[in-house]
């Protein structure tokens, strides 16, 4: 199974769209049922199944988050992707992730890169 | 098993060294024996083991290259980073990989994000 990239970078792009504008529901509809989620990788925590998953995503409810896609490589089903993430103007986080699709699209494992060295205060 | 940011970006920036300046066997024996190496990630081939490790790198020998750490983000026992690397002088690609490494800093899988796309001619 293989996408082209802009298929895949358009994944990712509404993937960023709907962490930006969406609530945890919608972004958890992203994820395939038994997808896996790490976020931040090393951190002890592996979220699994797109309950926890939504649980996951709820944390940033209330809070204004805008989103940039800065550097995009994709992978057959998989892509890897560079990012700024702003949280309630106060923070920007500039992680990379790594996400790999089922055939319909979905999300089936997401994992994310960063660290306090990665984070700005704004 | 965790290994501090510095730590990791000190692996790492080993590894780009040793593909730029050694032979494919020192590559190769940044890896742990049982490893995994996928370059580009989607080209429907997996090398497994240090032999088959090497022979993937035998396929740049006698060409120049250069590489540069571009972006680096730790995650736990695993690393993720753009880097350029320049062959012959004629080519600049720019990938993003992902490793986890073992506890003796070997490499245990190695997956780089490219296409056609990040390719340059110069």
């Amino acid at each position: 199974m293989s996408f082209e990239p802009d298929v895949l970078q358009g994944f990712v792009q509404r993937y960023l769209d709907t962490v930006s504008s969406g609530t945890a529901d919608e972004v958890a509809a992203l994820y395939a049922e038994d997808a896996t989620l790490e976020d931040p990788v090393g951190g002890g925590e592996v979220h699994i199944g797109r309950k926890a998953i939504a649980g996951f995503y709820s944390g940033m409810g209330g809070t204004e988050i805008k989103t940039e896609l800065l550097s995009f490589r994709a992978g057959g089903h998989e892509a890897a992707f560079a990012f700024a993430i702003t949280v309630g103007g106060a923070m920007r986080i500039e992680p990379i992730e790594v996400m790999a699709f089922d055939g319909d699209g979905k999300i089936t494992s997401m994992k994310a890169y960063w660290g306090p060295q990665n984070i700005t205060q704004l």
